[in-house]
């Protein structure tokens, strides 16, 4: 919408700093700019979506419905004065929550307008921005602001909610503009829009030019409004940091905070939350400068981040990993617009089975696309992909893996050694999940919250999020000496990260290793996970080896964090009954209640689960004389019932250098109390063997029914698809090529 | 199908010796014998049914869709050799489940052979047939027999298992019979037919003769081969007793087993399975002696069974009192004949609703009306009932109180006056339980048994189920100095039951009181529940008033069982947090953990919970300064696992002679962290009032809006609908009709 092409040299100048600045080669491919379009509506909503939507809601389907809807809502919410107050509350209070509604407000009622040109919602629009526009210039920062922030708002505690106002605020008076009178559009530009941008922008410069996902709310706030207000400028100081180096800004934002992959340090759950933004911006970018290519950028960077996502979930909810609400999943609003604006930009039909789910339908010419292709059934079905999703901006940071297979119940083993994630990481490098016919059996806590339930803490990160949630034995990996990956220091954390040795995965096995030695001082840790299932008799496991080596002897303990009901152990329990107490002090110990401890004899250990599906699962391990079994239930020290009461059992091996855990997970069976049948309560594994032949390593299992699954697998880090191996079992030769083969004897 | 005409006189004579036997007047519409229908098959299935389901299977539908799925697992079956082997085994082992498999594909086979008149399926259940006509003559008692056990079997272990084999294979050899040469007929009939008759008859008087469910199934199983065979004398001594003097046999069974409104004294599970036998033999003579009317027979107690049976559910599970594994629901087997043949006899199309749920259609003329009329859309909502279903035969000793609402989450609030329910009952007199929303709120543990999980106690009932489960601190019910009721002694339990003082339900209030004074010496415990909402505010509360009296002075307990995760106490909870210990040493506080104990401040106390579908709920109660609440989970000395970990609160008042717990749950809010919000977390109750005026009691909630909900009853056990009631309430006068008003009282 700028009134002047733009001189050709400063796309010239901002590929010249962003190289100077290191952005990869492929910032290389955002192309200059060009004249802008001269239309409002043109953000993420255009002139030409907005013809199509106003055919659309004049026909039966998805869209008209989404339509009524909204419709309905806004018109009930027009019924309200408006209220603009003066800031005076932080999060949850009145003034917060009032300025939160109207920016929603103004956007759908900006939408509402455009599709059935009804002037009383460019009115409402209007009104509340003049309002703004009398109220904003008067305000001081906001008085609840933290002491000493260094990212104060004024209409909001912080401006990471002002930056959201803004990117609300700025699509809505887009979509009105031509309602406007000259005079009107002047006075809301001046005392709203203008002062909005510049304390975003060159007021705030540490949390504009940040490489962070409150950056990119400022940056898209201000770069949309850069498109709306005819201010190239702005545009190019959101793209490339406000000295337009290349140091920050969006561009560096899209190359820093994923991964090539697409992966969101933090883990899925705010890579949910960070989506918005960028989506939307690049969204509008896409709009006012096609020619930029900003979906191609960074070998489409934006998409990928979008399916990522949408990959890091299991039956509709994102894996838990890190600071994670376990309820949240892929029918969230960012991803509602992510998944529209990928559909938009791509028509990829597997994507309308994700909207299908979502069940939700936005009023944009994407939302549009989506709607009338659902109506007429196109979708196809999702792909969910086994993949190793690298970590860090150059992707050599470890690695979140996911190993998935469609057989007999939709089976997804999360392996992650991905590294720290920041603030909200967990320690808990080389941890899994896994999950089984739509549920949840090897878990993981997620994080220790009640959003929004005042009376746990204010709804906040409950204090056992930090003692529980975030220690390693809350996760399903080695914890070395009662003590937390890094000793719970997060700066070192931070700064390290496990080694992702390789990922292979065929249709018979998944496989991956990975190692940290910074973790613990002296102490090495490497585990290898497999996903495995045989043609020849439907059997699945996931195999887990963990291996330990240390300088000094040690105590190491491994949990596995279970869902369901103990059946069935292979050893005698020794349970304390009537009464039970803290299992240790500190690390998250004090927090585990001892139930029973038993120390089997060496061999084959088995344990049983039933989980409320009626499947049954064993955890079949190979222990060696010295290995305690430790049953817990969490909920010591709680003294507010602040913790759900989940159960795991932990194999505690003492005073040892080396050490190998082996262990396979086994579903089976079906429990069914309604039609009365129980089958395969009892797993069908009879012996495990595990053993090292140069590179080469195998499990053995063999089941009841006398059939041995052989997994075989090449530790070397360069074995390729091409590297043959060869070794002798039990008296007989055999080979394979590649990095993994599944054999199965039968005798 | 007897070869004869029946004379008139026989009926006579049963009509004298029920007479004699003191069956009610009801027995007297069974109506005279005729003449039998000469044509095979004529049981569950009638040869007119037969010539529809042939036509209909040739038609797309619901029918057809079963057919297939009918025939494409026999044709499997078929394809394994016969196994008819010599009984060994106990339940659950080889020769037990290939018996049962046989019966159960000799039945399908037979409907298989009447629809399609393929002779493969005749000719297999002819020659599994003549296998037993072999094996039969030479069977001693089964070697697994319990010792001394009155109801031994030949081909089970016990007698039951005989007679339910019998219903199912005379009825797969009435459908095969026109495929036999007569030879073939005479060997079967002689071979095995006649024998497991005269076995389970006059060779088992004591279980023919029972009044019990197992006397259902041999009763059953005679009287239809007394149809099939031509033998008039089994069917009346299978209606009338051995010596068809009316004291035992299928009729006294309908006219005792089943309270007058249709409750099976053991409870809902239980009264599921016990259906099968009464509802097949009652089709059966209502097949071939329509001129009985066994359908009307005690005011059409067969039909009420089978509606009393849906009306004890709740979200497709039955309610789970007593001895009940809570994964049984409406979709049971047993149901589906129920449904099908009640929709048969009736047309009701509510029943096509559920029908519709249980998704299985039965190959029979009932079930293939279900079907046609299902494929028409013929189906109604079925009406769950507010009902007081009275206990014992003649309704006069208890009643299992059910209230229910549809507002705002289909709610149901069970209170438990009803007799102890035989062995299978539990000490829990005057006990309730809640549901919203579809989700159980105020729970009963149901039964500790992990159905033929053979690691679980061999999937039998586990120890905790009589040391757990069946206690009174597992329910929701006082326990005096921490006993429980009839100090466990099921004799002086089964002698004795509550007293339903009065029932009574309109659209704001469902109103139940009861008492008793059995279950403790010098104890009256008397309960009054409520179930109420407000037209004005749309608020609605479970009101619970439970009064104690007592000549001496004793600890009272009354324990809320709950499902969720607290989240609020209105006083300050005091938590054993490094160690926790059994909260007693029996009558189940031997498996109580106690975590955390107060004695709150006397006025108003609460307690609030969020369950796993993000609703809140807050229990408020008045309390005097004396009370503690005790805080517990279930896992104390259980070093087995075998307890699912559950929770409850206590409230505990100590050495009191008269006392009255007053309490109101209050269903509430939402925690949505998906779409993060969460709205009223907190109670709206800010003050609770109780007070006795002469026969009026008075319940007041107070709400932080100012709002007072007042509930007033009558409590005179013989006021009426024209009763007229007034009182005065902080110097305002009020009047009411009837037993009971909700008022609501704005400021």
């Amino acid at each position: 919408m700028f009134g002047n092409p733009v001189p050709q040299k400063r796309s010239a100048l901002a590929t010249c700093i962003a190289l100077a600045a290191g952005v990869s080669a492929a910032a290389l491919t955002v192309k200059p700019l060009s004249v802008f379009a001269a239309e409002h509506p043109n953000l993420v909503i255009s002139a030409a979506d907005i013809d199509a939507m106003q055919g659309a809601v004049e026909k039966p389907g998805r869209f008209r419905a989404a339509f009524l809807s909204t419709q309905s809502s806004v018109d009930l919410a027009l019924q309200a004065p408006i209220a603009v107050p003066v800031p005076a509350d932080a999060g949850g209070g009145y003034t917060h929550e009032q300025h939160k509604k109207n920016y929603q407000l103004m956007y759908n009622a900006g939408v509402l307008y455009q599709i059935t040109e009804n002037p009383k919602y460019a009115e409402r629009v209007r009104d509340m921005l003049l309002a703004y526009a009398d109220l904003y210039p008067t305000l001081p920062l906001h008085p609840k602001r933290r002491p000493g922030a260094k990212n104060p708002g004024k209409l909001f505690w912080q401006s990471l909610n002002e930056a959201v106002w803004l990117v609300y605020t700025i699509q809505a008076y887009d979509l009105i503009r031509p309602s406007l009178t000259d005079a009107e559009a002047e006075k809301i530009e001046r005392g709203a829009l203008r002062p909005v941008v510049k304390f975003l922008s060159v007021e705030s410069p540490e949390t504009f030019n940040k490489v962070h996902n409150h950056g990119t709310w400022l940056t898209a706030g201000v770069g949309m409004a850069g498109y709306v207000l005819d201010e190239p400028e702005w545009v190019e100081q959101a793209l490339l940091d406000l000295d337009k180096s290349g140091r920050g800004g969006f561009l560096r934002q899209l190359s820093t905070l994923f991964s090539p992959d697409g992966y969101y340090n933090e883990g899925p759950y705010y890579q949910r939350y960070a989506l918005m933004p960028f989506v939307t911006f690049a969204k509008a970018i896409d709009n006012n400068e096609p020619e930029r290519g900003i979906f191609e950028y960074r070998d489409s960077i934006v998409m990928k981040a979008i399916d990522t996502t949408i990959q890091l979930s299991y039956n509709g909810l994102f894996f838990p990993i890190n600071d994670a609400i376990k309820s949240k999943g892929i029918d969230t609003s960012e991803l509602v617009l992510g998944v529209a604006t990928a559909y938009g930009e791509s028509g990829n039909a597997q994507l309308l089975e994700i909207a299908a789910q979502q069940d939700r339908i936005l009023l944009t010419g994407d939302g549009l696309k989506v709607a009338q292709d659902l109506d007429a059934g196109k979708q196809q079905p999702y792909q969910f992909k086994s993949m190793a999703f690298r970590d860090g901006k150059d992707g050599n940071e470890g690695a979140l893996v996911v190993m998935r297979q469609q057989l007999d119940g939709d089976q997804a083993l999360i392996f992650k050694p991905a590294a720290q994630g920041m603030g909200h990481g967990h320690f808990d490098k080389l941890s899994w999940q896994f999950y089984d016919r739509g549920a949840e059996i090897v878990t993981d806590y997620g994080a220790a919250r009640f959003l929004n339930v005042e009376s746990k803490n204010g709804g906040r990160y409950l204090p056992e999020n930090e003692t529980w949630a975030k220690q390693t034995v809350a996760h399903n990996t080695v914890v070395v000496d009662e003590t937390s990956h890094f000793d719970n220091d997060l700066k070192s954390a931070n700064r390290h990260h496990p080694k992702l040795q390789f990922f292979h995965a065929d249709n018979q096995v998944k496989i991956s290793a990975a190692n940290i030695d910074s973790a613990y001082p002296g102490v090495t840790l490497t585990r290898t996970m497999a996903l495995v299932n045989s043609p020849g008799d439907g059997s699945t496991f996931a195999i887990d080896l963990f291996d330990v080596k240390s300088e000094k002897p040690h105590q190491l303990d491994l949990p596995v964090h279970y869902n369901g009901q103990l059946v069935d152990t292979s050893f005698d329990l020794r349970g304390f009954t009537d009464s039970i107490s803290a299992l240790g002090k500190g690390n998250g110990y004090q927090h585990l209640w001892l139930k029973a401890r038993s120390k089997p004899d060496s061999g084959l250990t088995q344990i049983t689960w039933l989980n409320d599906n009626g499947r049954f699962y064993t955890q079949s391990s190979l222990v060696d004389g010295n290995t305690e079994i430790l049953f817990t239930e969490l909920g010591a020290n709680d003294p507010h019932f602040n913790l759900r009461a989940e159960k795991s059992f932990i194999a505690r091996r003492n005073k040892v250098r080396e050490h190998t855990f082996v262990s396979v997970l086994e579903p089976h069976g079906e429990y069914n109390p309604a039609q009365e049948f129980t089958l395969e309560a009892e797993s069908k594994v009879r012996e495990l063997d595990h053993k090292k032949i140069g590179d080469i390593e195998l499990v053995a299992i063999e089941s009841n029914a006398g059939a041995t699954q052989l997994l075989a697998f090449n530790r070397n880090p360069v074995a390729s698809a091409s590297t043959e191996s060869s070794f002798e079992y039990r008296g007989i030769n055999y080979a394979f090529s590649g990095r993994a083969k599944l054999f199965l004897i039968t005798n």
